[in-house]
This record gives C-alpha cells, sequence and structure tokens, in this order.
C-alpha cells in the first residue's frame, strides 16, 4: 500500500515553508497546477491565485519568508483515490512582528499520477486579519 | 442507488432558510447533533458551535432571519459513504440591510443512518464582513 499524495505534499510543503527546501515540493507540482488561497491580498501578497509550478514555488517562498509553522492539527478530513481535502489549524509565528496566530483552514487538494494538479484553500480570515494586525476590529452586531 | 445524504440535508437546510420550513431539516438532524460556523460572533451571533436538535433548529432560524440565499456553486466536492466535504459560492441578500453578499465557505459534513451528526464550516470571513459592512477595512500590507 502506497502513501496518499496528500501526505506527501503535506511533508514537502511544510519543509518547504519551514526549512527554506523546496526540492520535494517541486517534484510533486504538476507543471499546470492550479492554486488559490482566498484572502486579503492587500495584507497578504502570498495570498490569491498562481498557476504553474514556478509561480506555485514563488508563493511558497513568500509564505516561507512571512510565516514559521510550529504545529498542525487535522480536525477533519476526507481522502479520495486521487484527492484529499482537510480542516487544518495551525500553530503559526508571523515572523514580521513576530507574533503567535492560530489559524484556521480548509483545503481541497487533487492529484493525478501522485502530482499535485489543483489546490483551493479557504481560510477563517477574519480571525487572521485580527492576529496579524495585533488588535480587535470592531464590529457592530447585524442581527 | 439511493440519494447521498448530503444533497438531502442541502435541500432541506436551504428550505428552512429560504422558506422558513423547518421539518425536513429537523428529520434529517442526529439528536446530539454537533454544529460549528467559526466566524465572528460579536458581529454574527449566528456563527458559533450549537449541540443537539434544538439549538441547530434556532440557529437556522436566525439565519433565515438574516439572509436570503440566492444562488451557491459547489466548486470543490468530495463524497463518502457517511460524509461529503465541499467548497461553495453563495449568492445572499443580507435582509437587515438588504446588501448582496457573496459568500465563500467550506463545508465538512458527517452523516450516521443519513441524519447529520456533526458539520463544520469554514467561511472566508474578512471577505464577508467588508461585504457585510458595505466598506473595506484598511489593511496594512504585512509581507
Amino acid at each position: 500500500m502506497t502513501e496518499h499524495s496528500l501526505w506527501r505534499f503535506s511533508r514537502a510543503l511544510h519543509r518547504a515553508i519551514n526549512e527554506r527546501q523546496s526540492e520535494d515540493l517541486a517534484a510533486l507540482l504538476d507543471d499546470n497546477v492550479d492554486w488559490a488561497v482566498y484572502g486579503p491580498i492587500d495584507m497578504f501578497p502570498f495570498h490569491g491565485a498562481r498557476r504553474g509550478k514556478a509561480a506555485v514555488l514563488e508563493v511558497c517562498r513568500q509564505v516561507a519568508d512571512n510565516i514559521r509553522v510550529h504545529r498542525f492539527e487535522r480536525e477533519s478530513m476526507m481522502l479520495g483515490v486521487d484527492s484529499g481535502a482537510s480542516i487544518m489549524r495551525y500553530s503559526l509565528t508571523a515572523l514580521g512582528s513576530n507574533r503567535p496566530i492560530s489559524l484556521r483552514l480548509a483545503q481541497f487538494a487533487q492529484f493525478s499520477g501522485g502530482n499535485l494538479t489543483s489546490i483551493r484553500v479557504v481560510i477563517d480570515t477574519f480571525d487572521l486579519v485580527e492576529q496579524a494586525l495585533g488588535r480587535p476590529i470592531h464590529l457592530p452586531k447585524i442581527a
């Protein structure tokens, strides 16, 4: 039984971010990989859409410049033959401010021949923004 | 071939929200259902965690008081035997302000015997908050 592509990809991604070693990640990205991390790109230029291996490796370098991953936990998980989705809880440090950040996100990944062809990431971005700012944003109650 | 539990649940949920008819939804909720919608509960009191059928029906009534669903599209999807996960794009109206809201979320649902036992929803909450406020929140660039 071979390891699921999601585990290899996850390990390679975290190695690229925390150790700045992106060879494993490069080997697991489809040349035409379709990448989207939904979030406020004005604040986080490494959010947004990227297309192709070179663009994804570059955005992962930008992520590595800005955060360090300390821990992550998968809160929900689904695996298909060539796909995997999970809700994850990350403990990070924002390197510029040295602020600890606790982040919840959902990711949906598609693989072909073991390589990542598509990934979509939805983040609880308001919580992220408040932590990155280091202060709460006042909100009116709408309901 | 029977219909997947996720489709029945989705139909019942939208009926409860848009038509305020919650009988179908009530019949599909496990008595001890575990429900979590991650988001800023100060602004949206119907976000947060709920436990049990009565609490979930009540929070769905609060959602129905506050939004109307116009359209939704599943952008990514995974189905298991007793589970389903998707990234969805919703077009809503916020009833209080009459503002149109376009919302992206990821949901992970677990079923047992056709009934919902657990659901987790991650929302692109910053985008939601800005639309609900009707104005952008200025953000510094952190990277």
